[in-house]
């Protein structure tokens, strides 16, 4: 096996610009995820890897693989990482395609939600209570930037992502009949213990704005999770319990 | 006033310090925050920031102050900053001193929970849902570490913080006759929606290894949040919905 030493490698460079550009990610249709773990989940879901590298002398952890695999040292492999700690193993899968229209009764949107870690972690909840799709609306983080691929974990392999403008979303839900709610702190703001949301979509805002007004007129109402002191709760939180109650 | 324009200027360097090391900040009893919000936060909460500095130009935002204010350069800013895009007021509060023994009803305890980011915003909804406090376990991450002030925000100051040992813990539950849980994904965990979280204390383990068996021997037993899919859930989200259902 061919072991790569040097950083400047045009391959490690090409993968560490998959890493920081999201443009690169879409013009390849690439993007990087690292660790043992992780490959084992995206090869369990079905996904082919398309190019692997491991730290020299870890080889014996891979599972079989049908891509070249390069062995680097741990001078490249940190480079290659996004993390301080590398995982021994980095790796490049093709992007998904755009699923099929929407289907189902449980969504989460995200409406222009920004970090990545809070979009992982929603993933990941989203995955954790078997919801049906989680859209992305607007100019939200990228769930195949390295952050978020980390806090999805192998959920981002399992969770179905739309992208969808607020209209489109709209007339989604209209076609499978199902209320459209935004979270938000306002006034006439509906408890979330008194709404029905087992058969719902529900659009978590920006982290410093909110739901904007525009999504707002396309949502039934508004819906709030009661809360005594603090502005606010974290996204990711706020993510997490609405989908539990969309789930209890 | 004067300004600091050196990024080499002994109180720049010592303010850094105590940004990465816990060592310092427990020698020193002073922490570092940033931002006008958290500065007005703080105030609010009847803190006395002990030394602030202020982007030059930026002092009119301000509130009235009894410290030491020292306008800095952009490049001094940077550098006492913990963020890429600093928020133009960076100050030091004292450590608050350790609480007088528990009261109240709710609490959570945390075991060893490493991430800043998830002990931040497990603060920032334990202020949200009124907890009695939250009590650190072992080698838990530093509260007052930037990572986990900046995902607290003002929860920081308002949200009373114990550490413990976990036979401590123990002991304070059965004084304030609270049963303690421990959260976690084992068969015979039962779960949160059967379980009465109104007066009780529940335990959120490691991200890694979640609550230790010494801390379940303490335990009257285990709850869980039924999850479909995934491993598990993020440690700040699984802390959120476990203060959800015991404020809902």
């Amino acid at each position: 096996m061919p072991t790569i030493t040097s950083r400047d490698n045009p391959q490690v460079k090409s993968v560490c610009a998959l890493s920081v550009s999201g443009k690169k990610r879409r013009e390849t249709g690439l993007f990087v995820c690292e660790g043992f773990t992780l490959l084992d989940e995206a090869l369990r879901s079905g996904l082919a890897p398309r190019q692997v590298f491991c730290l020299e002398g870890q080889e014996g952890r891979l599972p079989p693989l049908e891509c070249p695999v390069t062995a680097v040292s741990g001078p490249v492999l940190q480079k290659l990482s996004d993390v301080p700690a590398p995982q021994g193993v980095v790796f490049t899968l093709p992007l998904p395609k755009a699923p099929e229209a929407l289907s189902g009764t449980r969504f989460l949107a995200l409406d222009e939600l920004r970090d990545p870690g809070n979009l992982g972690t929603v993933l990941r909840t989203a995955d954790a209570f078997g919801l049906d799709g989680v859209i992305l609306l607007g100019d939200c983080a990228d769930p195949y930037s390295p952050k978020a691929v980390r806090s999805a974990m192998g959920s981002l392999f399992r969770v179905v992502l739309h992208h969808m403008d607020p209209q489109e979303l709209g007339q989604a839900m209209k076609r499978l009949d199902l209320p459209l709610y935004a979270a938000a702190l306002d006034t006439d703001s509906r408890p979330v213990t008194q709404t029905e949301l087992h058969r719902a979509c529900v659009v978590v805002g920006n982290e410093a704005h909110g739901v904007s007004a525009a999504v707002k007129r396309l949502c039934r109402g508004s819906v709030i999770i009661p809360i005594q002191n603090a502005e606010s709760l974290n996204a990711g939180v706020a993510a997490g319990i609405l989908m539990w109650e969309m789930s209890r």
